[in-house]
């Protein structure tokens, strides 16, 4: 298995900050990305929907003999996790969603959380539960709020928008108002607007998810013994076959902002029966 | 063929703005309704992907046994409108494009138009062709603009808040400077924020798509002869059969925004291969 590839899938490219953390961790790693751009968002979507998504997008992932399923979506990762561990058998599956609820609670002194994500995401409690859970006996109390234009925010390269500090001070002003000192990014998108959610609520601790899923990723091939080796010749570029479904216009604009390089040659590929 | 519905179809839900536009015409019209509410939306997508969709839309409505087929999506009908006619065969198409881009020239005195839609639509230059090719020799300069982030401004419901007049102004301040007198609503979303349009250009004429198409619709049914009888009966509520490919917990709240009355059950279907 070593020398297998880590799956990270997601609805568009939003999960290349995910696999950009992944490639913090374990550089020497080989990875197999898809971004199911043909149907991307899955955030406004029913349950229904993106699970049966989700089960195509691990079928690719597993016919490309991946070791690891990194669940890079927040949605998928919180209505689908299920069905995709399910479907991918023997192969371990990591989501977003437990490493991060994890982190909130070491992060949080107050016991007061927030969690920030899509309509699907927060509609699922997926986070909630998971804090809950997690935190046993102790007091927790978890806020969630829905944040449905950062995402088209972040594509349009807008996060110091004055437009988008009036949207960001609205949604948060209720999770504000609770006291919370943590916040969990609920979304692969939001992690570029860190900047911004700093200034508007200073002193914050975000908990971006793709970090702690990378160190849960770590850990769990670790545990197995399944880490690629050392390469010993100086790695450059890490060793990435991208996957796509639709190649839109301002795909490569867009993949460097959330992986912070340039992409080579995206394949486009057609998944499950679409 | 008299009695046979007229097919609409759209990426998602914004094509209910077309809908209700076709119903003011003709009321006592069958209506089959389909929306890709699983794939939506299709304007940040590629070419190739819109026009396999639109195909299979086509497809979908053929089936019903309808007797026109109204493209109420502007990405589909800027990219796909040859493929869908292809597709359709003896049933004819209409699509966006040109009954807009005749309006336009018939409102401007000016001779300067402008044109806003999604990143695919105002990418295929459609609008601008038609427009200029209508024009023959008159002396015409027609100008465009992407307003991404519209439609999620539009399906979030905030197109009265501060922030969407920042983007609206930030998007329409050069086609402003160029003068002009005359602007295409370029998507279906766009007729939603006329009134905050209006505002920050005062005096301009806007074009709704979806007003124009349905005037061409009427125009050719007739001439065939297969406008639908008047029908005695008072109709309270249009017969209308709504079909969408995947049931997001806020359809029946952007539903209505859209078409100006609640939709009975909606039914979900699958489409094309997917």
């Amino acid at each position: 298995m070593k020398q297998n590839p880590i799956g990270v899938f997601d609805s568009g490219i939003g999960g290349l900050s995910v696999l950009r953390q992944l490639i913090r961790f374990m550089p020497y790693e080989r990875y197999v990305y898809l971004g199911d751009t043909a149907r991307v968002p899955y955030g406004n979507k029913s349950s229904e929907t993106v699970i049966q998504y989700s089960e195509e997008c691990t079928e690719f992932l597993l016919g490309k003999g991946v070791k690891l399923i990194v669940v890079a979506c927040n949605t998928s990762s919180s209505v689908a996790l299920e069905a995709v561990r399910k479907h991918a058998g023997e192969i371990p599956v990591i989501g977003m969603i437990i490493p991060a609820a994890a982190a909130a609670l070491r992060s949080s002194s107050s016991g007061k959380i927030g969690v920030i994500g899509t309509r699907a995401t927060i509609g699922s409690g997926a986070y909630n539960n998971a804090i809950l859970e997690l935190a046993g006996e102790a007091s927790i109390k978890v806020y969630s709020q829905v944040c449905p234009l950062f995402v088209p925010l972040v594509e349009e390269g807008m996060t110091f928008h004055p437009a988008a500090r009036l949207i960001a001070e609205e949604y948060l002003k209720e999770v504000k108002n609770k006291g919370i000192d943590t916040l969990v990014l609920g979304c692969t998108h939001y992690p570029l607007m860190s900047q911004l959610l700093m200034e508007i609520m200073p002193g914050i601790s975000l908990i971006d998810t793709g970090e702690h899923a990378s160190v849960t990723a770590l850990r769990l091939l670790a545990d197995n013994d399944w880490l690629a080796d050392e390469r010993h010749e100086f790695v450059i570029k890490p060793e990435i076959d991208f996957y796509i479904t639709d190649l839109p216009s301002i795909f490569n604009e867009l993949a460097g902002r959330f992986l912070g390089f340039a992409i080579d040659s995206p394949k486009r590929v057609s998944i499950g029966t679409h």
